[in-house]
């Protein structure tokens, strides 16, 4: 590493049972932990434009290696400088594999002990991903933090489909941490996997420390699996994850299941929803969440939460959202979204504080009776 | 008008041949002219916050009465504290009749002396639009700026249905401006018809002098005519306008239409170009039109314009905005509207200082020497 780059590291400033509060350093800038990380798929956090997703809080954003290497495609975005000068944001950013979306979006996927093949969701044109291939996409895009390619199987597969997707799993890990290397302030992070069997997780866990990662991921959750069995997989799982590295729960999720997953040791959280439901007329407050489309809020001329600090909620109405969801107009997405990543952001600072001043199961507790709780997947 | 209201009149700074620069002064602030005003058709310069919009340099937006009155209704509008608190925009709004929607959006319509019945073209509802509801309309908005209401004869009619929609015109304009009555610190403007025929934009003018307005509209231009067409009718319309009133040149246009008419004497303009265009990929430059669509954007690593001072061309280069034009990202909307929205005040601006510095003509002959001409309608 060389002297001017800061080194990737985790820096616990304090716990709370098995929650904890820091900074992660990265050669791109700090993240304060529990971080929840803003979606920005194709290069651009959805409706948003970056200084302003800066401005609700956001130290970290996610971008897709699947979707980036079908447009503009990973060689193209380094010849234009990377991801970062790209897009526009300097800070620091997490790019998946691709593992995910080739699993959900893409078409005649065929997986081998190589990689895997599929055909492009956009123009069918044939794409290949192996752990090599999925390392190199993300350096070409210069990401902080590259996840190792895995397989991601559906929930709900048997103990004996979910183990032989786990070994696979492990051997594309330390493919893909021989292909990352050493890269000065950036960091690779394995993923857990193993679905929701103990054996199996702690097995995953065990064989990604045994080849070593700068953080750990736990996957195959937020998949359809009620929250008690993520909340239990989370039990079961996180013990078995070093103290000092950053854990990163993918996909997750609603408020309700991120103040859960920090209550379980988890460092870093990931979804589209605050940007989804933007688009979408929801928005989230501390009582729950909003439907703008309602008509009961055609004459409300209140913000959607007169504490928050967003400019959908100190220059807008509830009717005046309810009218541009109504219209169509591009500026509902863009309030809600802001509105949506602000209260996000919020919650992290609020869970922060709370594990830092030791509180975090007072706080936990009322959080839910407040906001309410996930009943299903 | 009450002691604490500006009244509503422009200042004139300088003149250049017949080009004029000055501020109109209103109850809201003062709009500095030549004016564009970019158009705020449902309550919202589409893609933009409101301080953004006033960030490009624009003093006034427009809204669409037609739009407002079906969606979401003037009375309710009116209960909510006014357009400009609904909407976010605290400066002068300047509101059209509803007329010339009526007749290009609105289903089985029917003119007789009262008005005008036609269904709603999002529901079906039946409406009816009169001068005196017309007036109401706005007068319920809170327009600073209201237009009479009108009847928009499509280009290319004969002499003989052009005078006859005159007549009637003229008539709507009398009882608008009686349902107008006094307003402090706003405006009520008529609108001069006659299409391309000398003799009746010049009686068309009279009858309105006659009336006595705060300002003088020139309507049903830039309805698919050829430019020269419309530079001449100008040439012979507006001679006919008071030297002391505000000039308003409505629904135009180009950079280049936009250039011809503040030679000719127009104070104020408004298009849904620059918005429509940048939600179409197109940007707007000094030297003429890009299209971000096009592949050889793919890898310029330069912004649309070097020039430029918005946010699109100091954050971004065209590469980036080709990419999110191609994968649809609400982003690219944003950043193409705001580009070209603050070419247009730009533009303006240039204009104005033009005319003080007395050197219109050769402003106009370079500038169409670098942007190019519009040929056809």
């Amino acid at each position: 590493m060389s002297d001017q780059t800061p080194a990737f590291a985790l820096e616990l400033h304090a716990t709370d049972g098995a929650a904890r509060t820091g900074i992660l350093h990265t050669g791109r800038g700090d993240i304060r932990t529990p971080a929840f990380m803003p979606v920005g798929t194709v290069g651009s956090v959805k409706a948003m434009l970056p200084q302003s997703v800066r401005e609700t809080g956001a130290d970290i954003i996610l971008g897709n290696t699947y979707h980036l290497m079908l447009r503009p495609g990973a060689e193209r975005v380094a010849r234009l400088g990377g991801l970062h000068k790209f897009c526009g944001w300097e800070r620091p950013i997490l790019t998946d594999s691709g593992g995910f979306q080739v699993m959900s979006l893409s078409k005649l996927r065929k997986i081998t002990e190589e990689g895997v093949a599929f055909q492009s969701h956009i123009d069918g044109a044939k794409e290949f991903l192996s752990p090599e291939r999925a390392m190199e996409i993300q350096r070409l895009l210069g990401s902080d933090i590259q996840m190792v390619l895995d397989e991601c199987p559906a929930f709900g597969g048997s103990e004996e489909v979910i183990e032989k997707s786990l070994a696979l799993s492990m051997r594309w890990a330390k493919r893909s941490r021989i292909a990352f290397g050493e890269q000065p302030g950036k960091g690779n992070f394995g993923i857990v996997q193993g679905g929701t069997f103990e054996h199996l997780r702690k097995r995953s866990a065990e064989a990604l420390k045994e080849i070593g990662f700068h953080g750990y991921a736990v996957g195959g959750l937020a998949v359809g699996e009620p929250q008690a069995m993520m909340f239990e997989t989370l039990d079961f799982t996180v013990p078995h994850l070093p103290t000092d590295r950053p854990r990163y729960l993918m996909g997750v999720g609603k408020p309700d299941d991120i103040v859960g997953g920090v209550v379980r040791g988890i460092d870093m959280f990931d979804c589209v929803l605050p940007t989804r439901s933007g688009r979408n007329a929801q928005a989230f407050t501390w009582d729950g969440t909003l439907n703008l489309r309602n008509a009961c809020h055609a004459e409300d001329t209140g913000p959607i939460d007169t504490e928050c600090r967003c400019p959908a909620c100190r220059q807008f109405s509830r009717a005046y959202l309810h009218h541009a969801v109504k219209t169509n107009e591009i500026i509902a997405s863009m309030l809600l979204t802001w509105h949506n990543l602000t209260f996000y952001q919020d919650l992290m600072a609020a869970l922060r504080t709370a594990v830092a001043e030791k509180r975090i199961a007072d706080f936990a507790r009322t959080f839910i009776a407040r906001y309410g709780e996930r009943k299903s997947g």
